[in-house]
């Protein structure tokens, strides 16, 4: 599996729910968090996807926002996942922050260096990464 | 509140259109302009928005296109906020370009320096932020 | 026509599919490849969208994935178009990679340095620009 997309996360489908258009499908990762994505019939049917199924979630790392002090306020992202900051990687604008879910795996974030400082994204802080269901892309071995 | 979103429009939520699946929700700022955004009823409710309810949109910088001369053209995007250039921040390939309206809120973009050039874009000049309604966050303070 | 959009690539409308909020509009590119954007009935209108109307996909370097290897994988994207490499421009973490496809439209995707030493991407790599329908914003001259 080869694509430019920086965060891969593998996990089993655990749920499918049929809209009009398009479906939502959940896929389950390996510490008991879900990745919901928002995609269409067509591609559910051309995926093959079913509970079941192994399939990963891409998303880029510009896509995602981090967040801390979530007890302060909610956000309509149908994803948040918890996690730990790895990783930072200041560049000369933004930086790049790696946040290790409990079950290992990896979502990688861009942000700026101001949010960095912000939010005070250190080697340990917990953080969330928040992204919306329709930005996630399913794929499947084929 | 928290989050690496570079853009946090505060407002009001002055209308919530229920659609089968997703709502949209419009937040009026300051200005008078709004902010369209989708999110799913699940949302909406986890949420709590009403009319009236105090709001804010989240926004990375690198969903928003700018555009001026827009006379020559129309955009698909629900939303595409006019204001006033108030800073350029140029790096090596890419540009912040800080965007203030009417009401003192800001907008900032990533773009690349050479469409900083094709659009002229200079401390003063016109343009117009754009983006759409499926890519907007929103928030509140819970 | 004025953007900061590094891709804006033109062509005809070639379908346009209703649903219940959104439509469906597929715009035939030169090559006989089409993009698949997702607009609400109300831009359609606007934008006064019928089979034939020249219109324009307007996308982000960033809302971009790029794939090689394409027959390992399936992925969810409606719109995965096949290109050759054209140039590869890295910066400190970040390269922009232009790809040319067969009718001389050029896409140009920023993704990380390491993806494109993980990709093989060199100049005359065949690869495909992979990305989502919700986030194509279409336009028309007015």
């Amino acid at each position: 599996m080869l694509t430019s997309a920086r965060n891969q996360l593998s996990g089993t489908v655990t749920a499918i729910t049929r809209g009009a258009v398009n479906d939502e499908v959940e896929i389950g990762l390996a510490d008991g968090q879900a990745i919901v994505a928002i995609v269409t019939h067509s591609s559910t049917e051309a995926l093959g996807l079913r509970i079941g199924t192994p399939a990963f979630a891409l998303l880029k790392a510009s896509w995602i926002i981090l967040l801390t002090d979530t007890a302060g306020i909610k956000l309509s992202t149908r994803n948040q996942l918890a996690g730990t900051v790895a990783s930072v990687t200041t560049g000369a604008v933004n930086a790049e922050v790696a946040l290790t879910l409990a079950g290992g795996d990896v979502i990688t974030a861009i942000i700026t260096n101001e949010s960095v400082r912000n939010l005070g994204l250190t080697v340990g802080a917990k953080a969330s990464a928040a992204f919306k269901a329709a930005h996630v892309v399913v794929g499947v071995k084929a």
